[in-house]
Formats: structure tokens, sequence, C-alpha cells
């Protein structure tokens, strides 16, 4: 049985490292339910959560995560919170972010998908 | 039917004006299956949390909220995502701060604990 934290790391490594090299590839992770709020713009649905991403006006981009937290959650879900830094082409001050996901299960598989993605920019 | 927007809505205002009035009476918001990771620091139950939280070492405080997400969760929850500052007694500087909260429905009531709490100050 792979426990909330494992589960939890290896999603964090995977969606910064897919988002960091090829973001487009991220559709995997959401289905119909999932939700995301990125900067307080809500989105609903694969298609919708992707079209947002792609939109994302950075071009090369790299997240380091400075603290990362992880509870297990209702439905047999994780819970994960992260706080980090967000380094865009170009820029020479990171952007500190903070950024929230519930992972679920998929019925009848042994994995996970993105019910809830939470995104801030923190300002300073 | 109360939304999971006007709950949320109501949470917070009562979380932090109880909070920054008088934190003792916070522990009705929990429950044994309650889990609350303050700063790295991982607690479980209403009693281990609210010795947690009447032992941080500030004493008046003030959290002033910036930005303040909702999406619906798992088991009927209600998941919230708040970034703010947080002013305390004596510093000139009020200190950044992002805050998730994952309400769940207590079963054979309309009203609602906090099973998920994660905390964290943002430096910058």
């Amino acid at each position: 049985m792979t426990s909330p934290d494992q589960i939890a790391n290896a999603f964090v490594q995977h969606y910064y490292g897919v988002f960091d090299s090829n973001r487009a590839n991220l559709a995997s992770l959401y289905r119909p339910e999932s939700m995301m709020t990125f900067e307080g713009d809500k989105k609903q649905g694969t298609t919708a959560i992707m079209e947002k991403i792609n939109s994302l006006p950075f071009g090369k981009v790299q997240h380091k995560i400075d603290t990362f937290d992880v509870q297990p959650s209702a439905g047999n879900g994780v819970l994960m919170f992260v706080t980090g830094q967000l380094i865009t082409e170009g820029e020479v001050h990171p952007q500190r972010f903070s950024q929230v996901f519930n992972l679920q299960p998929i019925p009848g598989t042994n994995g996970f998908f993105v019910l809830n993605d939470l995104f801030r920019l923190i300002y300073g």
C-alpha cells in the first residue's frame, strides 16, 4: 500500500517536471470533474484547464519548491500544499507562489487524478 | 441549500475573528480526525491541535485576507485557500501567510468541521 506521502512526492515531482518541460502533457492528470482556480480564474474539466495552462503568458518556466505539506483527506484523497518560487525566462527575480492539490483515486484503478488545483502568486 | 461559497465565507470570517479575539474558542471547529500542519508541524485531534494553537508565541494578532479561493471537494467538502498577512503585536511589518482548510460535513447535522488545516508563513 502506497502512503499519502509517497503518492504526494511522486505527484509533485511529476507535475512540476512536466509543467517545466512540456506543460501540454499535464492533460492526463485531470478529468471532467477536475477544478482549477488560477489567480482567481475558475475552470472545470480537462479541456478548459488545459486551455488555461497553455495560454499562460510565460514561456520557459522553472518551479522551485520551498515547503511541501501533505495530509490524507476525504474519499481516500491526498491533499498537498506547496509554497515555492517561480522562475520565468527573462525575469531576474523569482516570483513566490502557493499551490494546493487534492488528488482523488480514479475508480477501478490504482491511479489518482487532480480533483482540486488552486494556485496563487504571492506579491510581497 | 447553502452553497460552498457561502459556507466558506461564513467559516473564514468566523475562524479568523475567533483566532484574533480568543483563539482558545477555535476548539469547537475540530474533531478527533482533524489534522493541522502548522509550519510543518503535524498534529491530529482537537486536543493536540488546540495545544499547538494556544502555544503559539505571538500574543495579540490580526489576520488580513488578501485572496480567498473556494472549491467544492470530495465527501461534500469545501476546500478553501487563503493568502494574506499576519500582523502581530509589536511588529511593524506584517508577515505573509498562506492557509488551506478542508471542511467536511458533521454526520447527522447541518454543520461542518475542519478535517484539514495547513498553514505556512511566506518568507520573502
